[in-house]
């Protein structure tokens, strides 16, 4: 982790070496020292003071949500290849010594197992549109919720900023068009300050999501063209392809379709979302400052564990 | 939730209308209140200032594991049915037009999908065993660790105390046979001195894990015969069948055989662990003390809230 070289093994290798992650043999796939696991609490509890003005209402989703409702969702059309379901085995004893067997001899007994109804949850706010739609109608002034969740993406790699299974801390908007935006609006300058307070470089910059396919490069280019995501970048493993911490994303009305979000008077709602990717601010904190939190700036640790 | 019905809808029905949790239209897997995560965070912080004063070494795994380690570890020799495997859609553009064809046509595109290397973590400490053998020898002291972890389980139930994707909370004392068992002395203690300070009703009793098919049964026995797990059960949707909330396990030598671990002379270590289910805990006291957590007992809260 010296100043100069920014790149995902020396990243990892050190991490490893410093004991602050632990390796599981599955690129992607770590344990998490008390320090770390103490770096992100702290981010969070920074993430909650900096919204609590806002009064959102906080809920929590298990990292496993209804395969039907990821369905319904579009997932599996803009994003199979990063997708995860759940298979168990179903079957009796018969089935069990067969198992047993063809893993004895090395075979690949998974396709023993069958889907069940689970489904891996891919970003923090995809269980919440069907939860609010069943509440009824959207109140005129919007919803505000504060969503953190396990989320899992099948794309294994030696970059440590790319985990399979990482934490998304979440603020999510239903409204009006004007609402969402301007709630985007707002976290876009909050998100930029709070990362600045923690003395890491950054800057803010349109995106796109990793849609599948050719179809998904005019996906991608119409995402660009509308504005509709940004991200906050900060360096970790790389200079020039900086890591992206926070997502600033607008909806339009695309969930409000899919679940029938609307308003007492029938108007379909817009929504937003605010993303924090907690695995990779923390990487961004060790990256920077090193791997001894308490030899970290004073006036980063003053943000963190100050109040 | 009144004082004389425990079963399991009306429970289940109650947290519903409570807004404390929410469907998902699959059994066991529910989204929580804010409310309900400040009860669990607290709990959290309860067993973590018991457990101090032995200076456990914290980590942290995500709710996925090497599928190769689950496999080592004999799980799907004992457990089969509850294990779930991630399955990812590998293919190609070809490919995915056929998935999103089954798809409409409400057929089974999940057979599209292959296994990955990642299985769902069954048990908080399963990751953990290899990640100490690849440290090397284990001191004579012995080592302890205090891990946290979402696992899951695949028994689909309307027992909201038997949920899929529910939290581990646990410690896990890695040493001599004589230290793993007073490890375990010392939490069947303190374990029980903590829920009766939390006003609920419990016992300590001789329990067995539900090992699969008919072998099972004699596992199951030998299990019991030699005092292997206790279990602390509070009456949560019955008074007949109280539900287990924290469990008391020595695991012999069967993990240190598994992975190698040993003391630098070559002894084979011995392992227990005692498991705190949190979201069986917060039940409890959502269901002995109402739904409302302001109006708990005062001495409840204190113990909570209090510090």
């Amino acid at each position: 982790m010296d100043a100069k070289t920014f790149d995902a093994k020396s990243l990892l290798d050190s991490l490893f070496e410093n004991g602050i992650l632990f390796e599981s043999g599955i690129d992607g796939l770590y344990g998490r020292s008390g320090a770390f696991e103490d770096v992100i609490e702290r981010f969070e509890r920074l993430v909650t003071r900096l919204g609590a003005p806002d009064k959102a209402t906080r809920i929590h989703f298990p990292p496993g949500m209804s395969r039907a409702t990821l369905e319904k969702s579009g997932y599996m059309k803009s994003f199979p290849q990063l997708a995860g379901c759940v298979h168990s085995f179903m079957g009796g004893e018969r089935e069990h010594a067969q198992l047993l067997g063809m893993m004895a001899d090395g075979g690949d007994w998974t396709e023993l197992q069958k889907a069940t109804d689970v489904a891996l949850t891919p970003a923090a706010c995809y269980p919440l549109y069907p939860t609010v739609a069943a509440r009824g109608p959207v109140p005129a002034q919007g919803l505000l919720f504060e969503l953190s969740s396990y989320c899992f993406r099948h794309e294994p790699s030696k970059d440590p900023a790319r985990m399979q299974l990482f934490r998304m801390r979440e603020f999510v908007k239903i409204g009006t068009a004007e609402q969402v935006r301007s709630f985007r609006e707002s976290w876009l300058k909050r998100g930029k300050a709070m990362i600045e307070s923690l003395d890491l470089p950054c800057e803010v910059d349109l995106a796109n999501d990793p849609f599948f396919g050719r179809g998904g490069k005019m996906m991608a280019n119409n995402q660009r063209d509308q504005g509709l995501k940004f991200e906050l970048l900060i360096p970790v493993t790389s200079i020039e392809k900086p890591t992206a911490c926070l997502s600033f994303n607008y909806h339009q009305d695309h969930f409000g379709r899919t679940w029938g979000l609307k308003f007492a008077d029938g108007e379909l709602c817009h929504s937003a979302c605010v993303g924090f990717g907690l695995e990779r601010v923390a990487l961004a904190l060790f990256r920077h400052h090193g791997p001894d939190v308490e030899a970290w700036p004073a006036a980063v640790r003053d943000v963190l564990w100050g109040v």
